[in-house]
């Protein structure tokens, strides 16, 4: 089965990201408004019990995360994917190298760029056309997220969630 | 903030609900597919923490829940939704009994009837053509639902997961 691990923001970030996902993102309908900590992977029943005892010994380490979507950036050249950029901290660098080195399920495909993907799959025309505007309007808001979840793939490619590990630490 | 409790089957049985879903609900991209536990209700920040206490405290007493749907059927003239019936069991009585006693958060809308839909919103026309259709089908999947959420529901109408709950006691 297919698994990855994110986090939810604020339901008032996630309505605010809807309201350009509904249009420029095919995957709006797949699973609501997330911040990726570990992509998408490949795992059995057995593994990703190991995987979520580890993740709940991460939860307990670390405090509530600090997020601050502080504009919206693109990835182009690499691909067209338009994102709200949420300000790297080493909070969100720590418990992301924690997640990769502790749960060895394979190596990360990017660097970690902490963001939440607002549009994607675009041509180059509407890419340039969309963030354009998009750059103009910008996004300025802050929240804390204090739990994430392992979730699972179904054959559509929608995503159902498996598991929730609250952040209850201190670092 | 508007929340629900559900549980969701296996994968093989969202995946085949979803086959009926893309076509004939238009909630397939709101949620995959689940069985209500409890309908959707309000709550504020401090509320929903106390009853994920006490979900917590109710998933510690119930064992995994025994699924077996059984047989396409349909809630007319009530509404038109098309589901699949999972076969009542004093567990699945009792752990909805137990979340709706327990945790007082308004008196629930319909008899239980434990279920997954698969086709709402339909006319009566459409109802009876599909109903016609899938109820020869029908429906034979057994499975062990080992854990249920908290959603709650962003303004597009979609669910994002607020908590799970592991199921490891022996009722």
């Amino acid at each position: 089965m297919k698994y990855g691990i994110v986090a939810f923001p604020s339901k008032q970030i996630q309505d605010l990201a809807n309201t350009y996902r509904k249009r420029y993102d095919p995957h709006y309908a797949l699973i609501t408004p997330h911040m990726t900590l570990k992509d998408a992977f490949e795992a059995d029943e057995t593994r990703i019990q190991e995987i979520a005892k580890k993740l709940e010994a991460i939860a307990e380490r670390f405090a509530p995360l600090q997020i601050h979507a502080s504009r919206i950036s693109s990835f182009y050249p690499t691909t067209n994917t338009i994102y709200f950029r949420i300000e790297p901290t080493p909070q969100l660098e720590n418990i992301q190298k924690a997640i990769q080195e502790e749960v060895q399920i394979g190596e990360p495909k990017h660097v970690f760029v902490p963001h939440i993907t607002i549009a994607q799959k675009l041509s180059d025309a509407e890419h340039d056309d969309i963030y354009g505007q998009l750059r103009m309007t910008g996004v300025d808001e802050k929240t804390v997220i204090d739990r994430f979840h392992i979730l699972y793939q179904l054959e559509d490619g929608s995503w159902t969630t498996y598991e929730t590990f609250r952040l209850s630490g201190a670092e």
